[in-house]
C-alpha cells in the first residue's frame, strides 16, 4: 500500500468525518486507542468519541496546511498534521497540531492508536 | 520507568544540546532514525544531524510550551512538543510543533526512531 495514499486518504476521512459527524470516528478507534486532547487523557473508543462530542462547539470546519508521515517500526504509520479550526460563529480561526499512530487491523485497514491533539495559541 | 520522566528528561535534553551544540544531537539518533524537517524527508543519525547544524541561524532558544506522551505499543513511547523558537537578532519567535517516536536501546537508554518537525506559520 502507497503510505503516501495511506496517509492522505487518512486525514481527509478524518477530518471530513469529524467536521460532519463526529459521533463517526468511533470506528477508527480501538479499545486500547489513547487521545491527548489539550493535556486531558483518555482511553477506547468509546470515552474518545463521548469527549469529541462534548466540545464546547457545534459547527465546525478543519482546513489542513500540512500533513507529514513516517512508518512507525512496527507495521504502522505516524501522521503529523497542522492546520486551522474554524468554529462557526467565531472570526478568527484557531491553529492546531495533531499526530495520529496508525496500526493496521486484520482487515487490511488501520485503526488509530495514538492521537496527541494541540492548539497552537498566539 | 516513568514515563513522565522519560519524556520530560528526553524534551530538556534534546532542546538544551539543540541550542548549545547541535552536533551533540548525533547519539540521540541511529541508522534507521527518520527526520521529516519542515516537508523534508532525511534519513540516518550522521545526515540528520549534518541536516540540524546546516539550517540558516547560529544560535537560538527553544523555550517549551506543552510536552504530551503516550505508549506507542511496542517499548516507545511518542513524545509531542509545541513551543517557541528564538532566532538571534529576531524580534519575535517562530512556534513550532514536533513529535517524536523513542525506542529503548538495549543498553536501556532510549533513541530517536521518528522526529517530525513543522514551524507553525501565521
Amino acid at each position: 500500500m502507497d503510505p503516501d495514499a495511506v496517509a492522505k486518504a487518512f486525514v481527509e476521512h478524518y477530518y471530513s468525518t469529524f467536521d460532519a459527524n463526529r459521533a463517526g470516528l468511533a470506528n477508527l478507534y480501538q479499545e486500547g486507542s489513547m487521545l491527548t486532547f489539550e493535556g486531558q487523557k483518555i482511553q477506547g473508543s468509546q470515552s474518545i468519541v463521548a469527549k469529541l462530542t462534548s466540545l464546547p462547539f457545534q459547527q465546525c470546519k478543519h482546513n489542513i496546511t500540512t500533513v507529514d508521515y513516517q512508518p512507525s517500526g512496527s507495521g504502522g504509520m505516524l501522521v503529523f498534521v497542522s492546520g486551522n479550526l474554524q468554529l462557526a460563529g467565531e472570526q478568527h480561526a484557531l491553529k492546531f497540531s495533531q499526530m495520529f499512530h496508525l496500526m493496521p487491523t486484520p482487515q487490511g485497514s488501520f485503526y488509530v492508536l495514538n492521537d496527541i491533539f494541540r492548539l497552537n495559541y498566539a
